[in-house]
């Protein structure tokens, strides 16, 4: 392989491009070689030419079958993903995939199979573990300069609703929104969660109980290690978006604040004002989009492990599987009772 | 009625002269005028001489017997507490007394039943209600600025751990200590515990579960209300008092940090360091423990309501039973199953 | 001398009731035994027995006639202090002294003079000293852990406008209000002023300007250690008591923030607000004017130097003429130009 | 002109491949196309290539005598900014040059003038206006919201000494360091600097003295307006970049913090520690230097004025030179002194 990691992007849709625009400008080690999205038009290959990419395609059979191309982002829609491991995993290209692989375990589990048979590198974009403060924890805990960890806290809160249409089939708040916590709890604790207990509840006004969905939850959960976590969810927090996480441990805590927009503190005889966390997760996680790339890039140069690999692919689905069945039948869920 | 509440205290060790300094020199609206603790040496007495305190028995009668006082404090063995209270109603007298009122359903609520029958004032002493901080976050919430509420969260770490003697008999985490943050949820939530989960841990190695205690816990719970309420505890977070509430509304939240011993930052290659947490309640809740002596001060002199009555004084006892049957059983049990 | 310092009060008014009520509630090593106040009236003497003094009179001489007080505090009108040191002295008194001493040298040096002979000790009331934040500053400065101090910065100013008949008698900005500023520099800064450059002018509107005198100021300075300082000070800033200060070394820096009302924040689509700082020096420094006194009778007590002696009664002084010169001239004056 | 402009970079070292990345990547609205310096070697070429740059050289009238290039980004070395502004504005080209345009009065106004004759854009590079932090403070003064401004202060504290080498060609603290303050207090202030005094010292032991520089300023000013002002000035402050300032006006105050690495806190008995502050200009001001550049090809894009123009270039060089008479004088110096 050269110096670079000649990668091939699979969609150019919102997630896409994001990628695809990191790649080509963030990422030294990267070069964005191909694009492929059936619905690629002509605003699309624009895009394409602004990139440098230089290969364009409607079918993404092409970028499997050119073997120049090392590696390929699949950024398309979730029901593709699994396919589109197992087919890269059988050309023999590395594979960063955008979360969650499927919602399916069978197909999950068969995707991992495909990359573990053909011996190629897969990355899950759990892009949050790449973010400065969230990392910041993680290595605080990681060091074990607290000792071990006694109890994980994780605050995660969009700053608005996605449109009713999005909710419908986005799965359920677990699934859908949780599924990022589930993996921040677990990169957190460094340990797998062995049982989930959920409480929830559509308290926005906005009809998510028409759908049989949630807008505001409550997870708690063991873990092996014999750490307790705690997950709290809002799908409209309106002052922006709330992401911060704590981990308690033997010797002391460590956690973290949001990002503000700036830090600015207006006072006068009205009161104080600071200025509110970023909006959403393009302005709070973008250094960590690049981080990730950047990561999975590197991985494959060196031929070292991904950062996040197939197992946490598979376990933040499984959590929010469990976590689905214990708001259901109210009562705590065991990890053992899933697939 | 003078302009002033004339008190007789009932106890005189560390939570007893701790009000006997507040009532003495920094509640005018009080007058410390006698004493009753059956443990009462010279060192007692001058103690009470220095106070200003113009009677100090061994008897609690002399107390009740003295037509003189208006009111009396309870700051006595938590055994004693129903008794005084059935034995000061009986005198007329109103009464302040320091939480928990008993851990026996039946006995507390004959304790109510005789305050309602004498018609006198009750105050149980929930301190943190008048912390200025939680406050801040009770009054937010309480002033509808926010709208309703979603999400109440309670941090609750206490510093360092309490003598095994102590915990043998502190009747369990719940009750000892969590009791003080399900005041607190009820308060901020402005709505009942209908239902709580709890997990929790022996995680410190310092021995609560040969006690067959806890020293670490998450407790999530349902108000009537419909939000949810998460509460997570440490018998030793090492750091400080770990003293921090947030509650998230409809259109936003509020939430306090902690009381810093002062905002020195120190900067240099090496690092970054502020300030600790206040040490514990001493230090945190001093000025608290004034305003709640004076408001009880001021309700009896104003004739109206405490602000913490025999209500606040049973449900976080039922609640607290609710969680330790959910610890035990790994369920979730709603309040209706108890008492 | 027993085990507490007998006190005398010299003064009744606003600062001497503040002093009176720490010393007789909050000062364990003092007896607040005297006071004397040429306008005690009905209303003082009730204050008087309120606070358990047994002497109160309207002559000062019956306080220092009297053998059995130990100490004085000298709260009375400025013009009374220099007077009323040498008068304590001469009776062998210790002396406790608000601030300024005088506002003429020769006055203060002739106290200075008097308190030297009679070997009695002096603390001046240069109450920030005592302050958590600022002692903060001072002992990280003075551990030398950052090594020497480069540079000293202090932002000072007060919430609101005094009534301009007192700022007509205050003696200037500089000798009213930054003389505070100055003391704390050199308490920071562990090194006499040097010289003093001041710029200053009336932007508020209330009409300093009419009377010679103005309400926003930026003073200037070097140290005899090298270092440089700066002071900014307005007598309006309308969000509260901004007292801040900072001083940087050679390897780092040293900051404290005000101490604010809480420590809330509210989010929401509307922005983030947090609470004002405490309003004035009441709630700031309430509980360093009780180290103070209680750091007073302590050397008193133990025969040790007062932390605030006469050198720091008059160099305070003497920086505020030269800032007074400063400005007046539009040039850099020498503090050897003054006395 | 197109959509984008056309841009030739003139100097290709530092500083220029800053610009050049983020123009290549960060600017949609404008096009990298040329580079000119006379050092471009085989790895400048290489980088060049690697920006999509279509044209490489070594002589600089390359660019000039491109008519189809719209503007230049002058980033050469300062000597050469004053004759390159004249040849670029002879040539009808917009231009952007780096801070300073020179130290030399005469040579800065013949610059000047050579561009308003020509009827070209011009933009200085006092990029910190672009920060999101001053500018917030900026936009809050200019909004009027808080009434005029009184005082204006500014921390600038770079993290660690430059080699003596580039101290000794620097032009002195002020020329080179404050010269960014002096420009950031005229445009927070909204006002001219009318007079300036300076404090300066050599106390880091690095050896400014020996060059007859110094390491540490303060500097106070009056503005036209009334204001007054006051910048402090380290050349190594060793926690990282401390870059604040702050504004008080009529009815209160704004003021920024410094941007942090992460908003981690650690928690331990052992103390609590946070973040250090960004360590230098390329990780603070990175998101500015890229709004700089897009500010002025939307400039040149709208045909409107570019936001720091020649006055901004002329100025901080101005009330450098006086803050150089007053260090080495003693005394405050008017700008009406000054060219």
């Amino acid at each position: 392989m050269s110096k670079r990691v000649r990668i091939g992007l699979l969609g150019a849709g919102r997630i896409g491009r994001l990628h695809g625009e990191n790649l080509a400008h963030a990422v030294p080690e990267a070069e964005l070689y191909a694009v492929a999205d059936p619905y690629l038009n002509d605003e699309g290959r624009a895009w394409a030419k602004e990139m440098g990419i230089e290969k364009a395609y409607t079918d993404p059979e092409e970028i499997f079958n050119d073997k120049s191309i090392d590696a390929v982002f699949i950024c398309s829609s979730t029901n593709t993903h699994a396919d589109f491991i197992i087919r890269a995993a059988a050309a023999g290209k590395h594979i960063f995939c955008e979360k969650p692989i499927d919602t399916n375990l069978a197909k999950i589990q068969e995707a991992l199979d495909a990359v573990e048979k053909a011996g190629v590198k897969l990355q899950v974009g759990f892009v949050r573990r790449f973010d400065h403060n969230h990392k910041a924890v993680r290595d605080t805990v990681a060091s074990g300069q607290l000792g071990k960890p006694h109890v994980v806290k994780v605050t995660s809160r969009d700053p608005d609703h996605q449109p009713m249409e999005y909710i419908k089939v986005s799965g359920g708040i677990f699934m859908d929104m949780t599924i990022h916590d589930f993996d921040m709890v677990r990169y957190l604790a460094g340990s797998e969660v062995t049982e989930v207990m959920a409480y929830g509840a559509a308290l926005s006004g906005a009809g998510y109980d028409r759908l049989g969905d949630i807008d505001t939850a409550i997870v708690t959960m063991k873990f092996e290690n014999g750490a307790l976590g705690v997950i709290d969810n809002s799908r409209a927090a309106h002052y922006g978006y709330d992401q911060r996480t704590e981990v308690h441990c033997d010797k002391g805590c460590v956690q973290v604040a949001n990002d503000l927009n700036n830090t600015a503190m207006i006072s006068s005889g009205d009161g104080v004002t600071v200025a509110k966390p970023t909006w959403f997760f393009l302005e709070r996680y973008n250094n960590a989009f690049i981080a990730e790339a950047k990561a999975f890039a590197e991985a494959v140069l060196n031929d070292t492990e991904t950062p996040v690999g197939g197992i946490d692919g598979l376990q933040p689905v499984r959590i929010a599987m469990a976590a689905d069945q214990s708001l259901k039948e109210g009562r705590p869920v065991k990890l053992s009772e899933i697939g």
